[in-house]
């Protein structure tokens, strides 16, 4: 049984759809524990027992807990072999799609987070500073799509043919390419993977939960 | 036979150290190709043909290149198993190692860059802004020291008695915290395996290395 901690509209989303593509089901094999932004429960003394990074998403396994979407998939994908979500026996494949999911995680899901969490990085009375950063996200969060859209993306899926652990987490991060100002007509192979994705019964299904 | 694409004095350095660890040979197994940053190579078309993202390190293998430190260094892993350098048969603790260099890259890294290249993520003629992120950075530094040297780091390596692949990655980046700002009586158990890492003979030699 895992407990994945969560909140919505995050990229537990990829985990949570993860969970769904390793054949998991609701309440036997895991369950879901949201964690209420609105309140700063992730700075609660409970939460950061869970996760002292005050973050989400935190796994909690029967090992033990872990964090980092890239980490997480990785491992749902090695227990759950026979779901085939990542070229498990082949070290550069590995390798390429883990390369993929840590462009996601430290150069575009950290550029995006400079449009909501700039006090990270920053003095959050700095508003001039603040307001600096929000505005550079359509840059900086732009160019680290078109990356992906010239090559990074090889198609149909991610990694090609075979559809991996990459798909969920860049599904899951493209959902917020509107609001972080980039044109979708700039980037339409990873709009058209998008699409793509929203038509599993997985996704609509994990979208459906998070939200519940 | 690999290449790695390498800059001194950046995080290519934990890669260069694996390649030892993992008992490959200068020239042999793997050569080195030093990118001139001060001539902006990085950002040359020759070198955006390696890598489109315009960083280091690249590394060339026989099968295509890979990028990204946490996915090289698990490649290497588990090329060479034989060198031990990562619980590959085991899914929780292959994924708990991924976690931390995931933190690494994502957080720790991502937090010492804005000292440095505060352009990525304002407009570079922000003077303003860049020194506000400049300010900011012993501060969130120091935060991610801080939830390493507290558990994360579970001593003597960093993930317990077993030497890994997270080892030279963390002391790579933490060559550079006093630079950031950050006490290093504030992060005594840090300090410790830096001072272990660097009497290590690969470590030496790796430093050597890309001196050279």
């Amino acid at each position: 049984m895992f407990t994945l901690y969560y909140a919505p509209n995050t990229c537990a989303l990829a985990t949570l759809i993860t969970f769904k593509d390793a054949g998991l089901q609701a309440g036997d094999d895991y369950a879901l524990r949201r964690v209420d932004f609105k309140r700063l429960e992730q700075r609660s003394p409970e939460y950061l027992a869970v996760n002292p990074k005050g973050r989400v998403p935190a796994l909690v396994t029967p090992r033990g807990i872990l964090t980092e979407t890239p980490a997480m998939l990785a491992f749902l994908a090695q227990s759950f072999p026979q779901a085939e979500l990542a070229p498990l026996d082949d070290p550069f494949a590995f390798a390429d799609l883990q390369a993929f999911n840590s462009f996601l995680c430290s150069s575009l899901h950290i550029a995006h987070a400079h449009r909501m969490r700039g006090h990270r990085w920053v003095d959050e009375a700095n508003t001039a500073a603040i307001k600096a950063m929000q505005d550079k996200v359509p840059d900086s969060v732009g160019a680290c799509y078109d990356l992906i859209e010239a090559g990074m993306l090889k198609g149909p899926w991610v990694m090609g043919e075979a559809y991996t652990i990459a798909d969920p987490y860049l599904f899951t991060i493209a959902q917020w390419l509107e609001q972080d100002g980039v044109d979708p007509a700039r980037i339409p192979r990873i709009v058209d993977h998008r699409a793509r994705m929203a038509a599993r019964a997985n996704v609509m299904a994990a979208l459906a939960e998070e939200s519940a």
